[in-house]
């Protein structure tokens, strides 16, 4: 078996944003050398997201709204754990969008549907943030 | 180390639907003869999910509902991303239910707890659609 | 290629509450003698959760009551699962939340972020339930 693993870094110059991962991800797996396996991509931050969806400009907008509308940024006031801290809306809205994701590896490439773009989602920016790559497999 | 890849088709005659999956990744972890390792099932769709909850016909109308009421599917006109096309809304759904489960493997078995049951989620049907199982393992 | 399972037992004296896993994870990763590989946690109940985020207990009000919001457990009524059951509002929930995470195993230790922490989120509590820990690679 073999590994490989990898960090990401970022320096969002705004609060959110969405980034395409996608070429990180597949330098990645020409850099490990593994043919057959498994790619686990994960924001290494609780206000961040690693997430797969679709690489159009409306739908990001849409996502940037929706997001608002189920975990709203302001006021700071309504959440407890804005004591010092202004980002608890960031926790929850990487919770909507999740964690991370886990790729197949299949022939030396990521193993996506033809629409499948992998983005990070920054909620909380304005500072140096990372992703983890770790791949195993043979 | 082994690794097994198998895609299953679906063609949902209406927009939305759960299909029940487990048998179908029983099947593909007999087929592989993996005994211990991990299986990753996906939606290769960005408007279709995978997720594990219960067989139960009550709670998947629970879903239905409460998916509308999340990120509702009209007026299509609420979304940036409906130029040309109709279904932000499945983007935003799928996002909740998720796009992939990880499942043990052990013993040569799905290492499921005893009422985890996997669903494709479909929220853009009518055309021919897929999810990717892969395993790997011993 | 080495394989290392475990189940971990819990009996929540509420409906709701978060447990922190991480120290259980650090041991589970221990014991398996595992240097390289992936580490998959996921509740083993429909009615349960995995998930990262910060240990920070006003984060952890925000949760709670946001998760009201999005999904209220009363009244039992308006779900259609809650024939003889009362515990539809937690299938949300953990649907929200997630069923499991994957970590990656670097060094004989859990690949995690600085903040990053593990909990168990329970949603229908008073009885026995359980997480399993899953972790392979060499």
């Amino acid at each position: 078996m073999k590994s490989f693993r990898e960090e990401i870094w970022f320096n969002i110059p705004s609060r959110r944003a969405f980034v395409l991962l996608t070429p990180k991800l597949e330098e990645c797996v020409k850099k490990s050398g593994i043919q057959e396996g498994l790619l686990l991509c994960n924001a290494m931050h609780i206000t961040a997201s690693v997430f797969i969806n679709d690489n159009e400009a409306g739908l990001h907008e849409d996502f940037e709204r929706w997001l608002e509308r189920l975990a709203p940024e302001k006021p700071y006031s309504q959440y407890k754990h804005n004591v010092g801290e202004d980002n608890a809306d960031a926790h929850l809205k990487r919770t909507i969008m999740g964690r991370e994701v886990v790729i197949a590896v299949t022939g030396g490439k990521l193993d996506l549907g033809p629409w499948e773009q992998v983005f990070y989602g920054e909620f909380d920016g304005k500072r140096r943030k990372r992703v983890l790559v770790k791949i195993i497999g043979e």
